[in-house]
């Protein structure tokens, strides 16, 4: 079997955490470990990890072809077929690496409960939260991957530089959406990294809106956030624009949640918290005023999954360290009114703040398609 | 709180099966019972239903408003804050719904096994798999379900008549990937059901292939499987085209394949067991001395997910009954050398099978595009 990424860091913190096995199914981990990205079904396949750095890996049969490519003629492989069901091959697989009794399994964040209900039913074991251990290892890019994170990034810049000459009021939501898909795919991008949120007016309150039915109309406000991935990398970038003229409240809304995006992206160094980030634009928006109405955490980190460690957030003592990389995306949600939010990629590169996303930020009222 | 639907159908099952409440996850069961499509991520949000027809939502804030607007203005919904965690939420839920101690909790498929142990390491609870309550519940269509099942069907009709006049040799795998999520889009879907599989030369064995590089070849074998979703419905069909002539080989498989999907279609009608659906394909394909090399299972139930029950398969003796819907989908899949695949969506209509797929089934030999 070709080499799992990173076996002996994985190895040595299970060893810490006392985990004899470690399971990683279908998810951004697996591809990043193995480079295998099958699809992801209700059928149960995962690799499994052992603390002495064996691996060997479960799969349906229907994916067994494509499983063997990518892990290699020595791969182990346990087979079942759909008229069997996985746990057959969890039995087998268990007899050769001694996992029938009393071992603690650690699992990733894509083994889905009831699937680890049905295995315990089956066999004695503890099992323990593994989701943690994945996070250190994937939070630190190493340059070949921030090259990646770099160009998924300009990509979105010119999918945001193209998609402003298209809005118009008489578009749906669902319209812009659509043309965002096509911009990224046109652009390079492999594919999206996530349904692109295009929230109009009213909606524009919602920070994970996902309806598309609006049309735009004058003096609108649209928050449009969206990204790409590239080579398995994905970007994740949010303007707010107008249509027309903002009225006061927004100007000065947009004003205060920009500060609080420079202001944050700013301070962003090697060796401060990860919530010193958050506070930094958390203060500024709260001694503006709007402090209930930021809704959600600063920003999250992002690589092979667009959501991942370290998180932007109060509480998380996590030190910044080189080659992490996370979004800064502060926002205010007026329920009812309007949301603004302002977001980019920053990676830590020579001890300080990169910023991967290089479209303008300042205020713009689009007219000119009209 | 808006009528969660079905209720009393699944609290009866709840009650059968000694379940206290059952959590609904972000899935295709939470937009089916509530409307609630919200998007997936890491953040812990789910429908929780007590077997005594109560009902509350537990959500990150940042989804409070469309949830909210969703839900109803009477609906109980329990908000945790990105800087607290979902153990709050559930923690202030259990003191208000009593399931603190003791209780035997029902999961669906859409609860990950990290947020089950989460909740397990905070409050003494038993869980148990509940994904099988809402296979049964969802798998009998309603004649307003069937009717969309039918257009998106029909649309997937149409994409197929359409792709056919664009695949020509040069194109690379993901050209053609890319033109079928568009046309979809164009057509009417609102989004597409999964990524279109499209495997051609000896990409092809693998039925569940889902790279995109490979440029089409003079003398290729493509397995195209695709489908999109129309107001919440999803479609699913396969078809295998050649360029330019078939082998000999090729030639007889196909008619071997065509014959299974042609032959267990019309067996399907009402009170016979999924599984003899299944026989009647594999049985044809088996005399034929393909038997190893028909990889899966026949078919799958389809509705607002692209897989669910009923699926169609050995050892499932579940009836068919008036409402059901299902792919059938043999298949023979040659390991280095190719695979062909005929799939169509089979409703039970009338007592007896209606299909859904209209396109073309005969051998077709792409040459005009050339």
């Amino acid at each position: 079997m070709k080499a799992v990424k990173r076996i002996n860091e994985i190895t040595d913190l299970m060893k810490e955490r006392r985990m004899d096995i470690l399971i990683i199914g279908t998810s951004s981990d697996l591809e990043y470990l193995t480079g295998l990205s099958s699809m992801v079904c209700e059928r149960f396949k995962a690799l499994f990890i052992t603390k002495d750095k064996g691996y060997f890996f479960i799969c349906p049969q229907l994916y067994y072809e494509e499983t063997r490519q990518v892990l290699g003629e020595d791969a182990t492989i346990f087979v079942w077929q759909d008229s069997e069901g996985f746990l057959k091959a969890i039995e087998e697989a268990g007899k050769d690496y001694f996992f029938l009794e009393g071992t603690t399994i650690g699992i990733n964040d894509a083994i889905r409960g009831i699937d680890m209900l049905a295995i315990k039913a089956k066999v004695a074991v503890s099992f323990v939260d593994g989701s943690s251990l994945m996070e250190e290892i994937r939070q630190i890019k190493d340059p070949e991957e921030a090259a990646l994170l770099k160009k998924s990034s300009e990509i979105a810049d010119e999918v945001a530089r193209e998609i402003m000459t298209y809005i118009k009021p008489g578009l749906t939501e669902g319209d812009i959406a659509r043309r965002i898909k096509a911009l990224f795919l046109e652009k390079g991008a492999e594919d999206i990294a996530f349904e692109p949120i295009v929230a109009s007016g009213p909606n524009s309150s919602m920070p994970h809106y996902n309806g598309y039915s609006r049309r735009i109309q004058q003096q609108d406000i649209i928050v449009l956030d969206f990204g790409g991935r590239y080579q398995g990398y994905c970007s994740d970038m949010s303007r707010t624009v107008f249509i027309g003229e903002p009225t006061d409240k927004q100007r000065s809304v947009y004003e205060i949640v920009l500060r609080a995006n420079l202001a944050a992206e700013e301070l962003v160094k090697e060796g401060i918290k990860a919530s010193e980030v958050d506070k930094r634009a958390r203060d500024i928006i709260k001694e503006a005023g709007y402090g209930e109405h930021f809704l959600n955490r600063t920003g999250h980190g992002i690589g092979t999954a667009i959501h991942e460690a370290p998180y932007i957030k109060e509480n998380n003592d996590t030190l910044l360290q080189e080659g992490m990389a996370f979004s800064v995306e502060p926002g205010i949600y007026i329920a009812g009114e309007f949301g603004i939010r302002i977001e980019d990629i920053v990676l830590v590169e020579n001890g300080k703040g990169s910023i991967l996303n290089q479209y303008a930020k300042e205020m713009q009222c689009i007219s000119a398609n009209i």
